[in-house]
């Protein structure tokens, strides 16, 4: 018989894992209802139609398509099948596919259910999604997303608190993080400059790279791409992200107004800085909240702030390379996919695979997560004893205690290698003696010491 | 453009509904790991050979298939394309698929981690299955199974503490509950009265049954079926069944064995009545556990145990029909799919959609879940005081409430419908007035009481 296996970039989640896994979310969950918003889960499978044209051609070729039940061949194009080709038959054969990422269903349920919801709409979600991408280190077919959204809403007071709850969580799991802000309306004012949108988009394109190719491989693609209007633009974005304090960027930011030709662009710099301004007064800084003016977070949706997390240094090993474990922004057209107009909404992630990998790397689970030190095995010497066992094991669950019984009676090395392999913190050990007499055994398996103990 | 849609037989879960089923699955969760058992998750997408086969020919029709990504159709045979072959195409062109249950997806971890695994592995899952069902009321085509099993123990321990369980889970949610209990060892015992496997298999089917047909119904369907030698067994088993408690089916199943032919056939009674008894000895019964000797459980891979848990009718309104809301048993070939021998499992499942509409039904979710009292809104009277009310309601989140900001700054009246609608117990308020005071308003949201308070 073949060995079973996963399928290519799944993962199985054991005990150990799951409890890391859920110490995250766990901590995450609580902030976010203590910030009023609310949970959400869609189902796996949505309809095709609802899914693709959402993510761009490249995304539409990395779902993952649902063949439909019973004769599905029934309903192909006979030439198509005859071409062998795929392209044209998906449409036949499949009508549903795998949830691709939590923006499109939230997008869904905000339309479907737009009668229901009263407004804003404050939700947070965590699931699964899939992606028939090449799986490599780090990146899985399976995946968990962590959104967290505000819909209905366009006051800066959600991205406060998008960024504070970034603040907290990782506060809560002793992660050093820095969350860099910037406002999509800023980087706006240099669309005259570039004189198209698509001149304007390939810029954006650049200088997201700046992590990647330093300041200057951002010049220098730039002058590559025909874009040399746009060196000055860069190296003023790149200098005033050089000055010390999102105070004294926001003013250097100010201070660009005047260049800037059409009247809307300047209104729209006065209202990403406002926003940002507004913002920055609302939160508690700590050090953490830093305006980075270069961020253009590619996606073309976003109309606001943008956001993205990036974990300290000096908290994992040199060698431990990662990107961002965050990020975000406002978009103003969440439900239009949908034919819903004129809904704004705000929203995070928070990168859980990632997010798991650094505190695994940087040591930062508590030891203590499996078993806390109150957790009892308890033994029976043979058979006759496992009532009385049993009996011990129920009366330390009342007191709250984690404790099981062992299944059978095979001889006690056993048992407590069973207990000792789980980080149990103690054993108790019944046999005729104890039974006949009340009593239990109790062994500390930390330090070894037993006594023999009255049942209580 | 058209409405979007969920598939058929899928469910959207909102805030509210969220919370009640965290709250189920919080209870079991904290059941399951007091007792030792540690969770595990693994992938909604399964290799379709390790799926295949294992569900009887209706399951593998059931088996939702995922297409092979790019160019599927490269594959496929050609003069099966053409025939519109849909039976011979799937497996050209899909090479996994949605779990199915729990069970399998089990067996698969524990081969695959044999090594890694210290025995006995005691597991619990919680995660959504995919079956391509025709949907109706209260079958999902996506739907939750709950699954806790030990597996590489035989000793009857195991059984009792799935016993133990149910009844634990179930008073903690409020629900009342009978736990019926039989042993396969004492049905098997009546194999050389069938005459054959396939006889014996058909008595079972027919005494299943019973619970819909009545017991003169099963005695018809066995002379119908030409198994007239079955219907004193019948007779045997039901009669039994109306003795008035455990100790007295048991002895009666004990006068049976003199009656059985074949020394195999009274050494399984003789277990099977020794195991129930060791395991009513350990349980505490509370009455709420039954021996029902005429319940078989259709599946024909139990060995040992079976379960099936029936809520109390008295709890339900009198048209809410329902079957049982958990089952199991006990299986001693389970990773012998996978060419692992000779590990014996044993597992019991709760119905999580079940449940639900029972707890919904009976009225027994506490009023609270959506919001403690101690929630509030802070409303600010214009947009310069939102970041004095900002800090407000960080105050609160320090001091453990669930606080937030109004987003906005929109007539008071409908910050505060947005409180009411969600049950929040407090609204404070802000303007200029309360800003330049360091004071704010604080309303209770239920007496409609308001005072003005100073800042701590």
């Amino acid at each position: 018989m073949e060995k079973p296996g996963l399928p290519s970039g799944t993962r199985d989640f054991g005990a150990e894992v799951m409890k890391q896994r859920r110490y995250i979310t766990g901590i995450m969950q609580e902030v976010f209802e203590q910030h009023g918003f609310g949970a959400l889960e869609t189902p796996a499978l949505e309809n095709l139609k609802t899914l693709q044209g959402k993510y761009g051609d490249e995304g539409d070729q990395l779902l993952f398509k649902i063949l439909n039940s019973g004769d599905f061949l029934s309903k192909a194009n006979e030439s198509h099948l005859q071409e062998k080709n795929s392209k044209a038959v998906v449409s036949e054969i499949s009508d549903r596919g795998l949830r691709y990422d939590l923006t499109v269903p939230l997008a869904r349920y905000v339309v479907m259910n737009r009668d229901k919801i009263q407004f804003p709409y404050k939700r947070y979600q965590m699931q699964p999604v899939w992606r028939a991408d090449r799986p490599q280190k780090g990146r899985y077919r399976e995946f968990w997303q962590c959104d967290i959204d505000v819909v209905g809403s366009n006051s800066i007071v959600s991205e406060t608190e998008l960024v504070a709850m970034y603040q907290e969580v990782f506060k809560q799991l002793n992660l050093g993080v820095m969350v860099r802000v910037n406002h999509r309306l800023i980087l706006d004012a240099f669309l005259p400059l570039a004189g198209s949108l698509d001149a304007w988009t390939q810029f954006m394109v650049c200088i997201d790279k700046a992590d990647k190719i330093g300041a200057e491989g951002v010049s220098k693609e730039l002058n590559e791409r025909q874009l040399g209007q746009m060196v000055s633009a860069w190296e003023f974005l790149n200098q005033t992200q050089q000055l010390a304090g999102n105070e004294e960027k926001l003013a250097a930011i100010e201070s660009y107004r005047q260049k800037i030709e059409s009247e809307t662009h300047q209104l729209g710099l006065d209202r990403g800085v406002k926003e940002l301004k507004m913002m920055l007064a609302m939160l508690d800084n700590k050090g953490n909240v830093e305006l980075d003016v270069t961020l253009a977070r590619g996606l073309s949706y976003y109309t606001g702030c943008v956001f993205e997390v990036v974990v300290n240094d000096s908290q994992v090993p040199a060698d431990f390379k990662i990107g961002s474990i965050g990020g975000g922004g406002r978009y103003d057209n969440l439900t239009g996919m949908f034919g819903l107009k004129d809904v704004s909404g705000v929203g995070v992630s928070f990168g859980l695979d990632r997010i798991y990998d650094v505190m695994l790397a940087a040591n930062l689970f508590p030891n203590n997560l499996m078993n806390a030190e109150d957790t009892w095995l308890v033994c029976a010497m043979d058979e006759q004893c496992l009532p009385y066992g049993y009996k011990i094991a129920e009366s330390l669950r009342k007191e709250g205690k984690k404790a099981e019984l062992y299944p059978g009676t095979p001889k006690l090395k056993k048992q407590l290698d069973y207990a000792n392999a789980r980080g149990y913190g103690f054993a108790v050990i019944v046999g005729d003696q104890e039974m006949n007499s009340q009593t239990m055994v109790v062994k500390n398996l930390l330090t070894g010491e037993q006594e023999t103990q009255k049942l209580k």
